[in-house]
């Protein structure tokens, strides 16, 4: 019996149509090269840069000898096809679409196609010559790939109960299983981008075979043994060099500096770093095994207590789009992937199944409703890979240090890594609002929805209906048709300064065990929780080891974390101050950015000084001005101009 | 009849006495590759940089004929024995010393020898092949290296009266004159680095050979009419590539974007916008054009209005080591190279020879008393090419994107250009203390020294007896030894909030123009001005417009400004703050750093909180703690340490 849940929010509703509609189309025209799209090139400085247009069914096909040609694109350019088709699955789960299945049968079948008699699978690998495969893995991504196809595989099998996909599936990971391991005469290696541990233990969730989860296991253990593993790959590798020198990185880059256990803080590339912890952390559930979870918990600790941005954006430098240091956070020049943000909500996941502390399901919400959301325009057609905290476009276009921060979204690149990420998360976003176990259930994410949730020996039905992020309460009705008592978990927000709890009608103490409040169901019986929260306007602090933000305030109200804009306050936003006393005040606009809460408040500005001296010994001047606060997920929606999370105070 | 000027200042003396028992000696060794002498190794992200070895002088070897081998370093490896032989030349002014005198000759002899017949002189293409000569302009650095070895001649010929080396130089000039110009079948193009042009006219002042006041004239004009120029160059060019790939740059980054005279903004490479300046004054004031001065004045105002930082440091980003746009002034990812706070300096020599305005002379002293000396530790043994205002050392380890500022200045490197630019600056000091025409004299800086200046029909003589930077008090002798009247222009310090001027023991009233007074004298008179300029401590704020600056101040004295050391006032600096009403003292301490004046004050520092949390909602506590300033010039004197110049009011 699996969970069913259908989100009706409207405030979800709205993006969730929009992947649907506009997102996973267009990504078919992508795919495809259909005529007339746009696909914007990356600003580089290597040349030679596959951006052009996509291929990437092209290469299927190649692969599969349904037509002849050469490979085009990066070594990764089979996960564009695997996310476009996890994404399908949840979004078919959601809502059957005959035509869509359709593209999405074909492409199945091509992929059989395109994949080797002995179960290998990557066109880039399969193109270029048996000799090569699996032989430069710091960038030849096939694991990678392979990862996300057994990732779509999986949704795709249990959307839609597909048979096919999930034996291609299964004969990928036995190709993989039979060139990798502790056996002499296996590859002691692993791939240089993490991710198909995560597929890897999806797979082993569905088959329930054992050889998965070991071979995930051993990916994960394996990881900083050899830390010079890459470089060696590399002495006596003769195959095209498909990532620019990418195996001369350091062993940090790809968390292999250290055996993974042994690893204490978040080092190198932001997504592969979260992505290693997902895998981590599911693995450390599914066995039950506490020296894992411990590991993971050290991570997760230090990205999120030393290394994380407010937004829940991760990546403090472009160079690498790595972490760097602790309190190491700046606003202007930092990366904050769109797909590391994701990367950390599914880490949180993974660690609400080991842990019921509500401390995951914040930066889950944290990264979800501000980094996350923030990497697609309003329109659903424009997406930052980079979400920075603080931008002033003429910097982006004249300072080279800050010219990875675009002040617009562009529309779909030629390596498009962060978009169908973001499509996937956005159609599988019913998979974060619960955790479910054989008798508890935790309540993660307030999101209008129906749910019909497995457990033990039945089922639980939950609806939830609240106008959050906006509104101030959830009401949550939870039946418990299983045949013995449940209990739920309702989480109780840290950002609410005064919570109170209705339970039937009639208010309760309100008793947190580690962020969650819990009620037992009796078989057969129905409760309503009335949960309100007050959402006050919250003035937060960094921790005074953070340089660039000392002195600042960043607003924040229930999830959202706000922000300034040009078009709302004027430019040189960096001259803004807000005094200590200034009331704020709240307000939902139905009319700006599709309905959001806007904040204001009378605020200072800084005036230039007569002579307009670059130095003077005169204190500059301020004037009174109206602040206008929007959520910083909206920015960058009325053309390019300022932003600023961080203010003075 | 030339100038001599002998300085005696305690504080100046220290420093020449390092360049010529210390620094002259060493870069002799390093020059030859004497064993045992440690150079370091730049990290670098590029493989193939030249820097195990100097090699320069072996090349001038192999050019001459007098040993086989190959050249090995830069394209610009030459200009390291011209700059060490200018600072010859200026020590050699100073103090005579036959054994530095043997080695100059001899090198002089060495040059002569490499030199070819048609006077063409660079041994990086004299040892490639005469086919590649002046074929790739954009990074070959011939017309550069030749115009600091013009540089080098005349210093050495006003030195000594040397002829040889006078004659050297002329042979060069002309080859490059038979080589480039307007006229059909010349070359219509210019060095990817100005410095030439300073050369030509260096020469054109001790020889009045117009022929090369003409050529620097067409070099500076010619630059910007093509911007295309070196990618042309560079579709033909068949040799090796020098510089990797330096001819795909920008044109703005060699100052080529549009004709000199159009230009508004300083933009590029930085080091080269003030070599450009630098000629371009020095041709407006020796030809009397306004058109050309009123170009200098515009790049002079944009540079120092909008994109300096406030120790006289330029170059915003390390990103080729340029300028980025207006109010771009990031204190802890800048580049600020020693060599181009010496190139403003050089540019504000010329614009006092144009018009006689003391902010030329205050802009020469920010730059020469903060980020120009802070390139050299105490010891003359250490030097920054990256002069920060801010550093925290963890950072510049593991943010990729600080790699370039270092927190201890590191030996001397195998690619030398800032160590010997210091050199010369120091050892020439005398010939920035006074802007001599025919009938007046500028007083620019408040330097201990004794001098006589040739004026129209005679001499002037003048002593200055000061402790400056430390005293507030500078008394000047002047004679007239010349045939009529001359006039005196005294520099009426900005910085000084009360200034009293005695003339012969009387308090005259201080009446600047442009910031100088002015005192007439008689001829075979003399008079004593005792100039009085209080030093306040002063805080400084900068233009609203600098993000990086605003809520700060800048404290500074005098000259000299200030910053905070980790060593005097704990760690995470960042944290600190001064209140705006805190009293600052000063006090001179003998036994600190040589001696320097340190400026006390009560500041806060913000506390941790409880449970150190990366956000918080509660304001963070602060407790008082005393703060010690030093002169930004002294920092990183006392090991590897966190320092900023910008704190918190």
């Amino acid at each position: 019996m699996s969970n069913t849940i259908n989100i009706t929010s409207a405030f979800w509703s709205r993006y969730r149509n929009l992947v649907r509609t506009e997102m996973i189309p267009f990504q078919w025209n992508v795919l495809n090269d259909t005529a007339g799209i746009k696909i914007e090139k990356e600003r580089l400085n290597d040349e030679g840069i596959p951006s052009e247009k996509s291929n990437a069914i092209e290469n299927f096909k190649v692969a599969a000898g349904r037509t002849k040609g050469t490979h085009y694109g990066w070594t990764f350019q089979d996960s564009d096809v695997y996310k476009w088709l996890e994404a399908v699955a949840y979004s078919l789960r959601e809502k059957m679409d005959p035509e869509l299945e359709k593209k999405a049968l074909e492409t199945i079948d091509l992929i059989a196609d395109a994949q080797e008699e002995d179960g290998y699978l990557d066109t880039f690998y399969s193109i270029l010559g048996i000799e090569y495969r699996y032989q430069s893995l710091a960038g030849s991504h096939e694991l990678y790939c392979m990862g996300h196809f057994i990732e779509a595989a999986v949704a795709y099998y249990e959307a839609t109960g597909n048979e096919k996909v999930l034996k291609v599936a299964k004969k990928a990971a036995d190709n993989i299983d039979a060139n990798f391991g502790a056996e002499e005469g296996k590859i002691h290696g692993y791939d240089g981008h993490e991710e198909i541990e995560i597929g890897l233990l999806r797979l082993y969730h569905i088959t329930n075979e054992k050889r998965y989860l070991s071979l995930a296991k051993y990916f994960l253990m394996e990881r900083g043994k050899h830390p010079d593993f890459f470089k060696e790959q590399a002495k006596v590798y003769k195959g095209p060099n498909a990532l620019g020198g990418i195996e001369k990185a350091t062993a940090s880059y790809f968390q292999n500096h250290k055996p993974i256990l042994e690893q204490n803080t978040a080092e190198g590339h932001a997504v592969r770093v979260v992505y290693m912890c997902t895998a981590l952390a599911d693995l450390a559930a599914t066995t039950g095994d506490r020296v894992i979870y411990e590991a993971c918990k050290k991570l997760w600790d230090n990205i999120t207590t030393k290394r994380m941005f407010i937004t829940g954006g991760i990546g403090s430098t472009v160079h690498g789009e790595a972490f760097t240091l602790d309190y190491d956070l700046p606003n202007d020049t930092m990366y904050c992937e769109t797909c590391a943000a994701i990367g950390l909500i599914f880490f949180s996941r993974q660690m609400l199944r080991n842990e019921a502390k509500s401390e995951y399901a914040e930066v889950m919400e944290r990264a979800l409703y501000n980094c996350t959301l923030a990497g697609m325009a309003l329109d659903g057609k424009h997406f930052f890979y980079v979400n920075p905290l603080e931008v002033k476009p003429s910097k982006s276009l004249k300072d080279p240090g800050k010219s990875h921060v675009k002040p617009v979204r562009p529309s779909w690149l030629g390596c498009a890594c962060c978009p169908p990420n973001l499509a996937r998360m956005i159609t599988s976003l019913d998979d974060y609002i619960y955790t479910v176990s054989d008798d508890c259930i935790l309540i993660n994410q307030y999101i209008s929805s129906k749910a019909s949730l497995a457990v033990k020996d039945g089922c639980a039905l939950i609806q939830q209906t609240t106008d959050f992020p906006w509104d101030d309460k959830d009401i949550m009705v939870v039946t418990n048709n299983s045949t013995s008592t449940i209990r739920v978990g309702i989480r109780i927000p840290m950002w609410a300064d005064k919570v109170t709890l209705k339970l039937n009608g009639k208010e309760t103490m309100v008793k947190p065990e580690w962020g969650y409040h819990y009620e037992e169901i009796e078989h057969g019986k129905t409760i309503e929780i009335q949960l309100m929260f007050s959402m006050p306007i919250l003035r937060n602090y960094c921790n005074p080891m953070v340089s660039e933000d000392i002195g600042k305030i960043a607003i924040s109200r229930g999830p959202l974390v706000y922000c300034l804009e040009e078009v709302d306050n004027g430019d040189n936003l960096c001259g803004l101050s807000l005094p200590e006393d200034a009331k704020l005040s709240y307000s939902f606009k139905a009319d700006v950015l599709n309905g959001v809460g806007v904040i204001t408040a009378y605020g200072k500005k800084l005036q230039q000084n007569v002579d307009n001296l670059l130095y003077t010994n005169k204190k500059p001047e301020k004037k009174d001005v109206k602040l206008t606060f929007i959520p910083y997920y909206a920015w960058a929606n009325r053309g390019e101009n300022e932003m600023e999370v961080w203010v003075r105070e």
